[in-house]
């Protein structure tokens, strides 16, 4: 018998308490032993529940007890995960989470210590909540050079764009739908704003690089400024509106990190990823493009990857995991100027024509879209590939036009 | 410096040295030791290769060599890869492989060898070539109940269907660009008729249920039969053709297993899988839907799984990886004609109206379809759900028409 203890009782921890008790006998054959639930810490009361007797509000119930060899963190934020995941490791105990804040702010850290102590820090349920992609990129796409990991991290924003684009709800509405279906919480910042996604981002950076990658400083654009006629002048392009996470690994050793939204072509597998679902593509140079599919959170697709990381912790109490990664202070991120792409830009003008002709003056080759029932005073183009620097050089001389929109246009 | 040997120098065995060759340093960093090509077996001569003094033709000399610890078998075919690879695992060696057919039909066995000796015998090239699936439903979604697993496991059919759907190519020219690509054989019946794709959702089954479940007697339809007017009516019911490779564990313990080509909606994530690629979708109680879309065949995508293996191996020298299955006589496996599913059907005939009311007298509700230029001596519907044997049954009774098409209509 392995004990564990799972600090948090909310919608994930609950999950990973469900999957324990209703799946004892697949986990059983998967362990040869039986796992069972010591301790559950939160503060709040839990008089009802058939594991009552397990609940305990202090933490060093856990810490202290040398029969818990397993920690479930899924209590999110940092403090005081931060403080409690340190300590448990020091105390040779592992510790696995579906804490992207915490992961992507002092994963190094913890990485250390768990190392230190010959304990393991798992965090399967970090990224893409049920989908396997930490483990596979860490095994079974270990003899790649990975060149470019992407994707739609965030089920929330990818749920929102989907009602833009297929049911053309403008952004408020998508968002309010989100909210009352669960999707989006009361307060969306984290994920309309494209956080969430960045530090998605850069736990698969760290992992695909070796060296923690920190949000801090990452470029992060979120998809509050999307407009309905952003997606209508996308699908004249054949594509679609995505709020991408994209790292790419430059043979230079810099890495071209950023989140914001990007305009997909249809081809593209990422572009048929809808509603909450999540899908990462990873493209390694022997394997080509590999995607994973699936959904990016909710409480048993995130607690069934917690759940798979305390077994693989399980089999491996001696024997530490090779997940590793060092630290770093981002000195190869690459400055979001010198990234280079081509750019959908839409732009507002009284003089359509003349607008036209200064926006190619500056920009050169460039496509122009159009839209059915298009405005007298807008337009829209696609540029040529070029660096953020150089784009917002040409942006700031443009004089008989007003900018709307500037979104990335995807290579993948 | 760990020592290795590989089996065959065709296509995947010389990607393995490819591979295991220019990506040293990333192979070192994963294993912290390098790995040393000590011999590589094969019966023709490579004096111009970079390894030429490794080759032998003599299997003992990997056999007897004690310092060789892994082996990968990429040779193909049944023997004497089976003899071969149960001898180096009765030594104590590892042995990795991509041969999808050997795993298919010898795999119980090889395991429980591999089980004995303590040693491993690892296969993650032989389903999905690049794809990481074997791994991730062995770990990563080791906390579900695995109710269904349903792919697109072979390239080539996939490049043929998708040139009859996308450019109304022939079922014969696309066999034949195929070949002319290297997307299919000169010999190509293992693939187009769907024995490729059986061996591997044998495999996907044997380790989803834990029991070995063996291809023979398990039905395995091709695509040799579909013509354009199937592509066709596919297309007006919202929907594409695909080769799938099925198995549903059913409640009451039995495996609902086949390979047939299926109607499957545009909605699902396997109908946007295209050309020579492929997808498997995995559905856990917890985690819903998950999909792995990648490249699945060709040298350096599935020679960059052999060598994962490899490095896990290296990895695990001493500790057995939990890689395994019991043997069976397929007890399990239901009998096709119990397998429930709604059809599609078309028919020739010379007199539409009766015919289809005929149809309709035998099979209650069908949705009638149409395709434009429809010919008057054609028709095609699709019935609701009920068991093979009962299509079958009624299928008989029909005497107005004759059957042209059957194709299952799928629910992914």
């Amino acid at each position: 018998m392995i004990q564990v203890a799972i600090m948090g009782h909310g919608v994930v921890g609950s999950g990973v308490c469900s999957i324990l008790t209703t799946h004892k006998k697949k986990l059983y054959s998967a362990i040869g032993e039986e796992v069972y639930i010591k301790r559950i810490l939160d503060l709040r009361e839990f008089p009802d529940s058939p594991l009552a007797d397990r609940f305990t509000k202090e933490f060093n119930d856990i810490l202290t007890d040398v029969e818990i060899r397993v920690v479930a963190e899924v209590m999110g934020g940092i403090h005081p995960a931060y403080e409690f995941t340190a300590q448990l490791l020091k105390s040779g105990k592992s510790v696995v989470t579906s804490n992207k804040e915490l992961v992507a702010t002092h994963g190094a850290e913890l990485l250390a210590i768990a190392k230190e102590n010959n304990a393991n820090y798992l965090f399967e349920a970090s990224v893409g909540g049920g989908i396997p992609i930490l483990r596979p990129m860490n095994q079974c796409l270990v003899a790649n050079n990975v060149h470019e990991v992407a994707g739609i991290l965030n089920g929330t924003t990818n749920f929102i764009l989907t009602k833009m684009i297929d049911d053309g709800m403008e952004f408020d509405d998508a968002l309010k739908l989100a909210q009352e279906l669960g999707f989006a919480e009361r307060n969306p910042a984290a994920d309309v704003e494209g956080h969430d996604a960045c530090r998605k981002i850069c736990i698969l950076a760290s992992l695909a690089s070796g060296k923690h990658v920190y949000p801090k400083g990452i470029h992060t654009e979120g998809i509050t400024n999307i407009s309905l006629n952003d997606v209508k002048y996308a699908s004249s392009f054949n594509s679609v509106i995505k709020l991408i996470g994209d790292v790419k690994f430059l043979e230079n050793g810099k890495l071209d990190i950023f989140v914001a939204p990007m305009i997909v072509n249809r081809h593209s597998q990422l572009a048929n990823i809808d509603n909450e679902f999540n899908g990462i593509m990873v493209r390694g140079d022997c394997t080509d493009d590999v995607v994973f599919y699936g959904k990016g959170a909710g409480s048993l697709p995130t607690a069934s990857a917690v759940v798979a990381d305390i077994i693989d912790c399980c089999k491996h109490l001696k024997a530490r995991k090779y997940l590793f990664w060092a630290d770093s202070n981002n000195e190869n991120v690459l400055p979001y100027n010198e990234s280079v792409t081509a750019v959908y830009l839409r732009f507002s003008t009284n003089d359509k024509e003349a607008s036209i002709a200064e926006v190619k003056d500056l920009f050169g080759d460039i496509v122009q879209l159009s839209i059915t029932n298009e405005s007298e005073n807008e337009f829209a183009v696609v540029t040529k590939a070029m660096t953020i620097g150089e784009i917002n050089d040409k942006l700031n001389q443009v004089k008989k036009s007003k900018l709307l929109s500037n979104i990335r246009i995807a290579d993948l």
